[in-house]
């Protein structure tokens, strides 16, 4: 087909369609470091939670700090639109199913107010640990310059798809280099999933970048809107900017892979395809200590006739503490997440997460096989 | 292998096979275009309805050009053989499931009456909206005349493959050169799902092409005969063909990708593969106000010792209205599919249906996985 | 990779794998040839019945070979061992489930007889029809010479793998040279896969070539042997070889796709895919008129410490004629084989079994997506 | 993309991927041979039980020996903590399931003897067999010594991945030059899965290397870690580096296949990639005289704050005896490996284990299809 009008498919793959060479050294996973740099914020670890009212809050952000990663609360949420959160989240997370999506709009269509997004910003740096806030592009004009002098540490400017130019007829969009020039604080922005638009953004200025659109098969981005790519590419292709970026620069904009993670082999994978943190949400909807309470929700999708998140039950499997560095007692691969990433960088040879960068991948499907089939249609199944 | 007796065997992709990368810049959806130019006809939305008793009657035309797209009633069903259709409609829905073949193939064995051929185009013409009507090859000679008299603005010409050229001892074939020239309204034809054959059948001097051929794997043309190609390959090779030939002649043949929809997400997909436009069956069956009322047959392949199309329960799930414009309550991606598109083209960049044929598309099976497999297996599913 | 070490591992497909693309020009399916030439044998239909005992007796040799194709019967089954095979047969189908394999194989132990042997050809050939006969190799020196003069019109040579040369210390083995040339009646031997086992038997003067070893991933040789290839690449591979040597030679030797068959579809695709010929079991043991009744064994591996086949209940579906010409009233394939493969080359244009091995394919997997299994496991799986 | 910038992925292929194709010409089985040599010892049988104390005790390592085959004695387990192991045995398989990890736990914490060391080795070769035995890396420099000076014939060095080179700033890790050099008998390292790595570890001058990293999809290592290599990929990969490493030095270093075997077509297929010999766990566990009597449990990974291994239940399917030589009733490959084995080579046309390594093989995976699944969705399966 060498026809100019045929248009070209490349492969995309997913956690589920890779698998991580060991490498030709072993080290010791204890002298293994996970940091990851965002500007001038350095975490322990590179793990973040998600901005999202069941998973962050600002019990969960002062906690999550101290056990050394971040979790970021969510401005738009209902910690800014009520001066009590915990008794809102206790009218969400008790609601019948039934009722659920009509609490949740009329919940989150309370006006956001000014004076709540400062407090929780100091609520949580009164928590002695770094403070990390989203927003969406639409807000970030009225609440940057207010969690900047509230003393946040890292803004988030997240949406679905967000690019460093979006046109609008209406409003004068949002300009990154402008916000990132004035606000003095480390902005990171997404979240994209290709090479160019990954470029493009590091271009604006901005600390860090966000990754992950439609990363699974069955998200509603895929079904809906048919637009998505599967999270291993979109990092890859992200991690391929960044390292394009520096060449040039000289200046290291990290990316944190957004969405899609279950295990901490998930984790091991997106950091060994170039991933330098990653964000969770329905793992951390999990922990014990959470405000969900093992409700998971989410405002995804803002077109107005399209349908809002629903609440799922996702469960409580442990403490946040046990979720990152155990004990654990399952085998799954849900909890002691940050001594799996040092235990395979050990078996990678990998002393920092840039080494692990250089990790080697194969592809390697975990398709069901006719045999399993089998086995499971004859009752034969167990693991 | 460079022995030149080995065949090649190439990739084709289907819907569930591929996702679409969102774009560089991204645009307002209420800012986007999604008209569709069949020869003189404009239309405000590129979806049409397919010519299936159960999918499209004369009032089922009538709203579906109301609301800006176009149902196609097929004029070789229950309209052109009786005089009320409703009541007839009545007895294909209320029949005993068990006796429904024999009952179908009865009902479709009353003569095809001119004058009520044209009574349709007439009646569906007077709702104020275009018309577009629907006939097999071998009937084309005897009712294409009589519709275009009538008033009709569009005639499908459609069958499980049609070609450019016919060969038969008997009798001699539709020469569509002839058609197009006497006719006097705009001809599509199809259906087809290669290069070649699209390229064939548009130096013909059809006004549009009709892309389809045994999408799915399950589907009766790949169990019984084999034939069948992938709906995104099949569009994709048409669209090269399209841009060939509009290249090469300056004339622009729209194509029509037909069979296979369930989601807004697919619809997506298809014009991202490079479709002017989408026709659905089951989709619209499943409007409250469809003809079929939950119901949905077809007379699919006229081979005479080969079974006919039996009768499937589809269900409803809203108004025609809220199948293309919302609001919508379901996150599956079955309703509001004009909002679904428009935001998807949003997400790329794209201002009108033209564009959205540049967006970037990746392969991203959505296979079972073991890990999924197992979850299921141990009774753990829930999406 | 291109260290010499390196093994190098090639895609093979089945027919679940690919997809046949209808022509640029279709034509009247009546007014295409099926026959197929074995030698100086012509058959109406490409399609044979596989020499096993619950498929082909002399009754349904002589009904297959009225209704235009060949059943060949196994001379080393029950036919040969029993001068009333009728009672065995009996015996096989009313056995319980339990006691079958031993039952099994006591009936298979009793000694094969010359006069039976040459009896039972007799039989067939009073019939009218071509008589079509299957040996093993071990077997072929002693049995040729008897079925060739009680006037056999074609000895087939068949084992699981069966290849030009056998390299054993204990027996001087069969040499196809010599057998070609003494018999006096096409030789037709098998299995093979690849192209060059397939060009060797060839070579040795044998009239036809039969392909298929452990076509599916769930048979027998594949699980127990790991050996098989999928019969799209071995059929591809074998035609190719077949069209090399008929370039070198003159001599066209057809090849006769065996195994795996279940629907039309199937021997569409193994048409296109360079098959001259099929030849199915299971299809025609579900045949009212076939000696199993709705049952179906084998003898298939002769492996002493391997376990020997099992009965299989398969059903019966409706007669041979009906298999063959329909009419049909299910929709699934599996039935008026002749007609689907009428049908399939018409929509490709190709007005013989020749022609039809042009038609394009596609790899087009009918795999489990994400979307079907999550419908299944919410119990709403309706085809 | 030709973007330095992009990391690369290499298809990799497990047991289920591949299938083996059958040669130009067969041999018979009875004149092949599978013999496997590693240093100076010989076994009749390429076939080694794998050191878990479910599969291996003194009796099935004397039994496994006079089969022809090697059944490795775990140098970690309760075989050398306890004086009586029978007697921890039964604790074990009888432990309630909900129990188990404590049991496991409590019991595998006893201290290693180094008295019952020697005296298990003492004890095997009292059955008049090669005895083959393992220690972890951790563990070799204390145990090794006690072992050859006790007569064992092969030490083998197994972890989860094992390479020539260990970073830890605590200890001066294991160095395999000096173990080789001082040990006097031959040592078989692992596992590995690389062509670099197993490369690395033969010019350490160890005398086979072990290859095996979460084979499976569904294992630990993957889920937890994202670390693992299909066993086909792994196999030719390790037997890539043998060959390039025999090319350069004269020396030929065995590569022994480990993990995820569960039928003969399994064995023949990684005897086809290149391995000389096999290790199996699961399958032997299953054995009526096996030390588990059905139960199969591990002590994979070390890492102190993930799980342990738990017991699973594997049913007996037969005595050791059938398992390598049958005969058999069953059709699943499970049995009567070596009889597959020699089968499978004699349709290769491969008189040894070495001619075996240059079958043909093809990629072909058994995936579940559209076809298969609507069958089971519709309760029509039978295998």
């Amino acid at each position: 087909m060498t026809n100019p009008h045929f248009k070209e498919l490349r492969h995309a793959y997913g956690f589920d369609d890779v698998a991580i060479v060991p490498g030709d050294v072993t080290i010791n996973p204890e002298q293994t470091s996970v940091e990851l740099k965002i500007g001038n914020i350095t975490l322990d670890i590179p793990i973040l939670a998600a901005a999202m009212d069941g998973v962050t809050d600002v019990k969960a952000a002062i906690s999550m700090g101290k056990l050394g990663g971040l979790a970021v609360l969510n401005l738009e949420g209902i910690h800014t639109r009520y001066e009590n959160p915990d008794k809102v989240l206790e009218e969400i997370t008790s609601a019948p199913q039934a009722n659920v999506t009509g609490v949740l709009q009329k919940l989150y269509s309370a006006p956001i107010q000014d004076d709540l997004v400062a407090e929780r910003v100091r609520e949580i740096k009164k928590g002695g640990v770094a403070c990390g806030v989203s927003v969406t592009p639409a807000n970030t004009k009225r609440l940057a310059p207010i969690v900047a002098e509230a003393g946040a540490d890292i803004l988030f400017v997240q949406s679905t798809v967000t690019t460093a130019r979006h046109v609008s007829r209406s409003t004068r969009g949002l300009i990154f280099e402008e916000l990132c020039k004035s606000l003095g604080i480390p902005v990171v922005v997404g979240n994209c999933v290709s090479y160019s638009a990954c470029l493009s953004l590091m271009k604006t200025g901005v600390s860090g970048v966000m990754v992950g659109v439609g990363p699974g098969a069955a998200c509603t981005s895929r079904s809906v809107l048919g637009i998505g790519v599967p999270q291993i590419t979109a990092t890859m292709d992200s991690a391929a900017a960044r390292d394009a970026y520096y060449e040039e620069t000289g200046r290291y904009v990290p990316i944190i892979t957004d969405g899609g993670f279950h295990r901490g082999g998930e984790i091991c994978k997106a950091i060994a395809a170039g991933a330098d943190g990653v964000m969770l949400g329905s793992v951390f909807a999990q922990a014990e200590d959470s405000p969900g309470k093992g409700y998971h929700w989410g405002m995804s999708h803002p077109h107005p006739a399209l349908p809002r998140g629903t609440r799922i039950k996702v469960g409580t499997t442990g403490t946040l503490e046990q979720i990152l560095y155990g004990p654990t007692s399952v085998t799954d691969g849900s909890q002691n997440l940050v001594g799996a990433l040092k235990t395979a960088m050990g078996l990678c040879g990998a002393s920092d997460i840039s080494e692990m960068h250089n990790a080697d991948m194969v592809i390697a499907p975990s398709i069901v096989t006719e045999g399993k089939f089998w086995q499971f249609a004859q009752g034969q199944v167990s693991k």
